[in-house]
């Protein structure tokens, strides 16, 4: 039982406080496939142009990230992205997005992910992610991303597409955004009736909020001993969420044991978030062991207890 | 047992995006005595002037607190305070302070005041922090709060005071000054070589996180349903910390079940701060019934378990 995971994989060009890189892999899909992979077999589907790296092919693979999905178009150009961070790092100014071969993206199934029940779409266009999962019959879960362009200029096709969804991941101001409520938890509660019985609100370096009718599960940020490029991070904490869900084997409906398990799947998603941060782009993945998460949970643990 | 409390208890006048009043009960004194007279009788030590109103003296005796220290000078007039929150209230600006009898505080306990086991200094020159600190020859916990004012202009004075306490309480971005770090982790670390044991940062609507060395705990912040004026809710915050350890009888040199028992303080406090919220000034602790309390520390746990 594997995770589809659709999405962009890019390259990037970042700069924050701790240097610049000129051009590294990254894109959503990257970073939410190796993040998950720790938890879950993932399969990718994505678009890349033919100046996408040997060992950037690589890397995925060694993660054991089914690529059969990760389309090479000839004589097409990678998505690249360039973005410079705030001194604080919360936030950032874009300087450079070309989509190139992402313009055209209109992502179909390899055969072999069609009966997989776990899916998790990336921020792309809202009637892309209804279109890929109408192409998985078999789904026991599916949740996703979305992003404030979408929701302010696609709004009639996003609520179409979430419809249909378990759970979505957002971060407060798209919250805010989507359901016109200033408050959190007025928020949620608008959002929950869009479809979605579960919700995700990520909040950047103060962690992230699960809520669900009636219930809500809030999650602490990682206090990082240094904090060097948050590249990826929210990505990072999508692929620790829906991952160990998707490892654990939880669908709807939805036991009440499988909601504590969603508090786990939210504390997973922060975990790799945190480490996303430690190194630039994906790098931390390049060493990160399963045990160095395990331990990393039970910090958490340590320090929400009382 | 009782807890000293000292600092200011002042008139604010206050606007947020749910109303205006102009003149109303305020100060850090009666907001710490308010909170704390939930878990511990309070003696507050401040200073008013003779337009003190008689229904305010009320309101603090019928919460037991102890008057004796309140010093009304005749002739003088009451601090007054003004300002105006932002649209999300995570910023104000001040419109005016007029300091009136506070301006010449030189605060002098009590004999019934000196022997007491618990102290809390609220945010006051340093020096005359220290001096009250000085009266008071049986402590088993001091403690308290700062600000940027004291810490960029009075710092040499604010060392001297802090290095005595047990505990410092102060937001996050007064860390960062005090320590000179960004990185919260590291600024902690700092700020737990000059001299208290244990510290807690404030961070608003995002919690509180407790530090000692070599260990953390971070409490999330209480969900509002809806935040009418967040004046006081630090100094409430700081009122059910050392209320809750004052009440359990936690002082210097601390077991290990004691460190837990700070941990619950910190939850205490949160819950003291989100009621306060509720309400302009003082008016949620009218009614406010330690039923209430000890719900809402349920809730946290409830919120918080995985």
């Amino acid at each position: 039982m594997s995770l589809v995971v659709v999405g962009s994989v890019a390259y990037d060009g970042v700069e924050t406080p701790h240097g610049k890189v000129d051009r590294m892999l990254g894109g959503a899909a990257t970073y939410i496939s190796l993040a998950a992979s720790y938890f879950v077999p993932a399969k990718i589907v994505a678009v890349v142009g033919d100046d996408f790296a040997q060992e950037d092919f690589d890397l995925l693979a060694s993660r054991h990230v089914d690529l059969e999905g990760l389309d090479r178009v000839p004589g097409g150009r990678t998505f690249f992205w360039q973005g410079v961070y705030s001194a604080d790092m919360n936030d950032r100014a874009t300087l450079r997005t070309d989509l190139n071969v992402f313009a055209g993206f209109n992502p179909t199934l390899p055969e072999s992910y069609r009966q997989e029940p776990y899916l998790f779409l990336g921020n792309i266009q809202p009637s892309l992610q209804k279109s890929v999962r109408a192409q998985m019959p078999g789904l026991k879960l599916t949740g996703g991303d979305t992003m404030n362009y979408w929701i302010q200029d696609f709004r009639a096709q996003l609520l179409e597409t979430i419809r249909e969804w378990d759970f979505l991941l957002i971060n407060d101001s798209e919250a805010g955004l989507l359901s016109g409520e200033r408050n959190l938890r007025r928020a949620a509660a608008a959002i929950l009736e869009m479809g979605p019985h579960t919700l995700v609100i990520k909040r950047g370096e103060y962690g992230a909020i699960l809520f669900r009718r009636g219930m809500h599960f809030v999650a602490p940020g990682y206090l990082l001993e240094s904090l060097i490029d948050p590249t990826g991070a929210g990505d990072s904490f999508a692929g620790g969420f829906v991952g160990y869900l998707a490892g654990r084997g939880i669908g709807a409906p939805l036991a009440d044991a499988d909601v504590a398990e969603l508090r786990r799947a939210v504390i997973y998603g922060s975990v790799m978030g945190s480490f996303c941060c430690e190194k630039f782009g994906v790098d931390r993945f390049r060493t990160l062991r399963r045990d160095d998460i395990d331990a990393r949970y039970q910090e958490f643990a340590n320090c929400t207890t009382f």
